[in-house]
């Protein structure tokens, strides 16, 4: 890979942009150069680091677990929103919007800890599967975007995940998909509740909202949780866009990308129609804003990650190599 | 400091409690052996990392930033509570309640931008001086915590700030006192507002609170921003009690200390008596909850770091040592 970095790049102006960027901010002699504490990047993912259609992979957690819960109370099924979820009613799903489905989502999550709900959410990655592709939901990943991340910390970055999804479920698979641990995913949050008794302490997830965490929420919780303009931002929806033109508002050297999604025969081809998270704006206007556009039909010689699972890593001979592991993958 | 680690504690049941919990959990054939990833160390500031007294500095840097504004408007000066801040009316002023003081932090900083206030921030710690103790502010840190923060990271540890103050100031000072990046400081906030036009694109400080980041939302915090419990909390006051007994709650092995300040010939000498953050109901029942008692009398050697500025680091040879020196210094 240091030959030829991003393999699964095609050669043209979106990776040749990202190259040449990576290259200003490095070279210790430029005068572009950003020392590596400052090197932030960060990565929208649904329909930027893995796919989001029919649905959010968040949408299909949501419809097993009200089926889960429908299981242990039958009058569920028939009061709505449940019953739509149920019969995969998608017009009425769409007609809720995201910020609705995020809400009915911390409804339906209230009332477990935090490491409950990460139990749950583990269990549920290792066994469904999505039902158009047929492979499980972190084999959903892209290859190029995976490539992408592992090449920015290589070079120093460290890799942010900015995502309307659930922080908390996103979380669950974001270290084994992408590299990117739990505290450098920042995403849609209810209120955590404090509950403490003798030695027990726990969080408890409530149904209220903290955070939706789209659009202009984007560079507002980067503010809060980074604290650090970022130097290079990857979107693909105009949820993204007030995190793209921060980015690219901040002094000279910045990257902001735009996935399209014009590839029907190896993915999906959707953008101002996809109801869930249209891209019009953004799409329209990334050239008065400096945004690369990057076809997923023209840049990107694969899609998805190999199905299978990656080979074992050898064993681990001594705490100082597995710290140095975990640096390499950006875990440390 | 390989041969023999925290030179700046004494020998006791504090310092063996630490090296003892740091040997466990990094022992790789050892039972209590945890992966690099989920090493995680919380830290109060105030009290905890550097002097409080007699006010925190969050106080002092309030009361400059009223000066400065009141030379602009003549009114000021004779409104509560500015009246109160520039005659260093302590009456008044703990009066007011860490919270209160939260609050009139916040509308006496709204309207600037993130970045314009880092420039403020920056530009006081670099002249500012601490009126009893003489010494610029980033100096009252204390040498004995330092040094674990360089041992725990050197162990692996990612480390974090939790603090009362606002996190902002505490980030523009973080990096150089601590070694804590930016991303790794988690304090009390305002909202921000993203403010967009053309080519620019700000995040705006508004008077609004977004978080007082004291007792439970202490914990509430870490697991939005870390999603992870723990391994290690160290705190100094009741308020960081929530925050100790949610680190101490999850399965061993796990560390939670707490510093009594009792040492009046070398720094304070004060528990719960000081209303701005007072020391009782933790120190009552630190046994109980196993929390580990540190006596800045008996536990530590020496107090602040050394007044005069560090040596100035070589220059360096490449990028990629430019990677390794900010990760060894935990930056990274």
């Amino acid at each position: 890979m240091a030959d030829h970095p991003l393999p699964s790049w095609n050669d043209g102006a979106a990776r040749e942009a990202i190259l040449e960027f990576v290259a200003r901010v490095t070279r210790l002699s430029g005068p572009d150069y950003v020392r590596p504490a400052e090197r932030v990047a960060v990565f929208d993912n649904d329909g930027t680091l893995w796919c989001e259609q029919p649905m959010q992979a968040q949408v299909f957690f949501l419809i097993d677990r009200v089926k889960t819960l429908a299981a242990k109370d039958s009058g569920l099924k028939q009061r709505q929103p449940f019953k739509a979820f149920l019969e995969h009613d998608m017009k009425t799903l769409h007609g809720l919007g995201k910020r609705g489905l995020m809400e009915l989502f911390a409804a339906t999550h209230a009332g477990m800890s935090e490491e409950e709900f990460a139990d749950i959410a583990q269990a549920w990655f290792a066994s469904a599967k999505h039902p158009k592709l047929g492979r499980p939901f972190p084999k959903l990943a892209y290859q190029p975007q995976v490539e992408l991340l592992d090449y920015l910390r290589a070079n120093g970055f460290k890799t942010y995940i900015v995502t309307g999804g659930g922080v908390d479920l996103v979380r669950a698979f974001a270290e084994e998909a992408y590299g990117v641990p739990r505290e450098q995913v920042i995403g849609s949050s209810v209120r955590l509740r404090f509950d403490a008794h003798d030695d027990e302490a726990v969080l408890m997830k409530t149904s209220e909202l903290n955070s939706f965490d789209d659009r202009e929420a984007k560079p507002q919780n980067i503010g809060l949780h980074i604290g650090r303009r970022p130097l290079l931002a990857f979107g693909n929806s105009d949820g993204d866009l007030a995190m793209l033109r921060y980015v690219k508002a901040g002094a000279e050297p910045r990257l902001a990308l735009l996935l399209h999604h014009d590839d029907a025969a190896r993915e999906f081809a959707y953008d101002r129609g996809f109801k869930l998270s249209p891209l019009a704006d953004a799409l329209d206007n990334a050239e008065a804003y400096g945004i690369q556009v990057v076809s997923m039909k023209i840049d990107w010689a694969s899609v998805f990650v190999a199905e299978e699972p990656a080979p074992k890593r050898p064993p681990r001979v001594s705490a100082a190599r597995a710290i140095i592991e975990d640096r390499r993958r950006g875990l440390h």
